[in-house]
């Protein structure tokens, strides 16, 4: 294991996302134990223009509390040094476009107020376009085509992993700046609505965007059952689709989240719950162990991503890539104006 | 003229679509002169919960300070106070389902505040579906579907005036009450996206609706030089294609309105001025007395419309139905629970 801890030591660790509970020291913990240099952390998925300024507004106080731990990101010159000092970035992120509500120019501020990486829809219908879990997808709307616009021009990623067929293939098509699924699979390695279509993810990387690889069990073909080689699988569908240049992590790891978490994001418009699901009655097992890979449960898991990617093959350089190298190169392109 | 005029004063006249400035005394004057019994007075287009609220707030006064001159309407039996003490009725309308957000149960708050017609979408895009400026339409969201049903429930109108093609359909097809388009005319008078499709009147027909025609001129085939026998043109279109049962008056009467409420109603979402226009170049002229037929300039002006009917041959019972008869079988239809 040598080679590959010291391998990991030496690379930039960027997961795609990670929707933990921010409230939680254990969180932070983990990702220094995990030696992660910087997440995509979502502070929103149905939250409307206050109630995410409220959440913004808890990372003041945050960064005070975990500053050993923990240091915010706005620029990549934030990422390398959150790797000189051993800390954790954060960067922030919306799953949803729903805390801009009706103005566009709520980007600005929320740029402003460092959020780098904005999901054009979660799940279902908003103002911008539709969900992956919508009963049609009519594409972006006149809004969302001002919004993909606006995020270019300040220099806010795009994220394209819960949005819908027809949406995520407009916004690729209409964005000047490459876009992103920070978090998903491919259907042709596993076909459920939250995988994403093949002409989707070829253009995406065709234009410089980047797919992180997630690794919830239920977005897995072996399901509850899989382990590190299985999700290792899924990034090796993607490298072999669109290249190794264009393929990075997306854990999409839910730390010490509690119920409430599960009942809110599975919701309908963040207020009733489960509309979307095929099974009405199906519930999201909280804190259930086969919801991750049983090799990796949290962010102090992936050092062994590392040794198994190895093992499969990659160079050290593809490694260092997949790990963070190439979530690196898109940020740069993608957040300054 | 006396014959009319003793028609119309017998009748219950019923606007299903005004949406003038409410802070303004000539209002109240004009539907006074005008012997309006009841009108469908918008408070909202755009405007998201607490603005609405905040709306809504303001009927207070309004109902103390002109009290002599308008009623609320909550029931059917408020319309007929109303005609008995010779006041307007006031119903609380929405043109768009903004004000609730992204919670069906603030449905059941604004019907407790008094609301009773609630247009699905304004000109684009909502969570419910999408409007008739859109650039495309795939109909009713799974959010769409819910609230339709809940306006059900509770007895709200559901109104599709400005709604597009595909959504109008649906929502026409999943209601199990009758439905209107309080204001709007068909596109085979005169074929403009405000104007409705053909199988989207007649199902709405069949199923109980009325549709209320508009004399704005701008959805007149004779445009800015529109006269009154051009509006009453319109009304004969739709008795022609759906039967004098299901057909009266919507003016979208807009009196005494200021500039800024021109570009809020013509923006985008609320926002941004004039993204739908086909010219965006084009700017609404305000207080422009070829926006409404040379006749039929207000309120005021609607004891004329009986006349007119009358000289094309509609007969009293006909035309008592056109003014308002109709419109109170459709509300006390929808409105009890």
């Amino acid at each position: 294991m040598d080679t590959s801890n010291q391998l990991y030591r030496d690379s930039l660790v960027i997961d795609g996302l990670n929707v933990s509970n921010w409230d939680s020291t254990g969180v932070y913990d983990s990702l220094q134990a995990g030696g992660v240099t910087a997440i995509n952390a979502t502070i929103a998925t149905w939250e409307n223009f206050s109630e995410t300024l409220d959440a913004i507004k808890c990372w003041g106080p945050r960064f005070d509390r975990y500053g050993k731990l923990i240091v915010p990101v706005r620029t990549v010159d934030d990422i390398l040094m959150a790797k000189r000092e051993g800390k954790t970035g954060i960067i922030l992120g919306f799953q949803n476009a729903s805390p801009i509500e009706n103005d566009l120019d709520r980007l600005a501020i929320f740029h402003s107020l460092g959020v780098r990486v904005i999901q054009v829809t979660y799940h279902e219908r908003n103002l911008l376009g539709n969900g992956c879990y919508e009963r049609r997808d009519d594409g972006l709307s006149n809004f969302g085509i001002d919004a993909v616009k606006e995020m270019n021009r300040l220099g806010i990623l795009i994220d394209l992993s819960h949005v819908g067929i027809r949406t995520t293939m407009e916004t690729i098509e209409v964005s000047e700046k490459p876009v992103a699924c920070t978090h998903a699979n491919t259907k042709r390695y596993y076909d459920v609505p939250r995988n994403k279509a093949l002409d989707a993810v070829k253009l995406l990387a065709e234009k410089g965007g980047i797919v992180g690889a997630t690794c919830i069990t239920g977005f897995l073909k072996t399901g509850p059952r899989s382990k590190l080689a299985d999700y290792v699988e899924a990034i090796d569908d993607l490298v072999d689709l669109i290249g190794i240049d264009h393929v990075g992590i997306g854990t999409d790891f839910t730390q010490d989240q509690p119920e409430s978490f599960w009942l809110y994001i599975s919701s309908q418009q963040g207020t009733k719950y489960p509309a979307f699901c095929t099974d009405p009655n199906k519930v999201w097992v909280v804190n259930d162990p086969t919801f991750y890979p049983s090799e990796l449960q949290a962010p102090d898991d992936l050092p062994r991503l590392a040794d198994s990617l190895l093992h499969r093959g990659y160079s050290e350089e593809d490694v260092m890539k997949i790990l963070g190298g190439n979530w690196m190169r898109l940020f740069g392109e993608v957040w300054k104006k």
